[in-house]
C-alpha cells in the first residue's frame, strides 16, 4: 500500500515503529503499551482487530491470536506529530499475559491496584 | 539515587527512556504520549509534576513550565514489563501544542475528533 493509505502521515521511528497504546473502549482503562509496524497498522485498519509488532519475537502479531484476548477496534486514533497510535478497543478477557486486566496493574511504589481478569495458567501453556 | 529507590524495577531502553502516558484523571482521556528518563521519573514522583525528556531538545522537560499547561500527578503507574509508564494527572489548559486538550485529536482517517481547549497563539510566542 502506498504512504497516502491512511488519512494522516505516520511517522515510523528508524525502527519502523511506533508506539500504539491501548484503551478500553468501555471503561476508558489504559490497558497496555505496545509497538506498531506499517502492516500492523494496515492489518489492524483493514480487520478491525488490534494488530502490533513484537520487538523481542520480531514479528507481526495479533493480539489474542493465542489467548482468545482479542481487542476489536472501535477507534484508532493519532497524535499532534503522527509518531504514537491509541487504539480504542473492547477488550476480551485481559489484556495482560499477567492475568490483569490492565498491563499497568501497579503503582511506581509498588501497590498493585489492578483488576485480576483471568489465571494466566489456564491460557498459556 | 539508587536503582531501588522506585518500589518497582524500571526497564529503560537503550536510549535511556520509556515511553510515558498522560491520562486525565477526571476524563480518562489519554492526553498525550512522551518519553521519560530516569531523572525524568524521579522528579515526577518528587515534585507531583509531570516531567519528561524531550528526545528532539535532548533535555528534561517540565511539562506546562513555559505554557502554564501543568500536569498534576495523582498517580504514576508502571506496567507489567516495567518499559512504560502511565502518568495519572489533573490537567491544565489542554496537553496538545496545538492547542487540543489531547494530542490525540484525529482519527487514523483524517477526521478531528478533539476538543479545543486553547490558542495556541495565546500561549507559544
Amino acid at each position: 500500500m502506498s504512504e497516502s493509505e491512511f488519512g494522516v502521515d505516520l511517522n515510523f521511528g528508524d525502527d519502523g515503529l511506533v508506539p500504539a497504546i491501548a484503551q478500553d473502549a468501555e471503561t476508558g482503562d489504559v490497558l497496555m503499551l505496545a509497538y506498531a509496524n506499517r502492516e500492523a497498522v494496515e492489518r489492524t485498519v483493514e480487520s478491525g482487530r488490534a494488530h502490533y509488532y513484537s520487538r523481542s519475537r520480531e514479528e507481526l502479531w495479533e493480539k489474542g491470536a493465542t489467548s482468545g484476548h482479542t481487542q476489536e477496534i472501535e477507534d484508532v486514533r493519532v497524535d499532534c506529530d503522527g509518531d504514537a497510535l491509541l487504539y480504542i478497543v473492547e477488550q476480551t478477557g485481559g489484556a495482560c499475559h499477567t492475568g490483569y486486566r490492565s498491563c499497568f496493574y501497579r503503582t511506581i511504589e509498588g501497590e498493585t491496584v489492578g483488576e485480576r481478569a483471568f489465571d494466566p495458567d489456564d491460557v498459556y501453556e
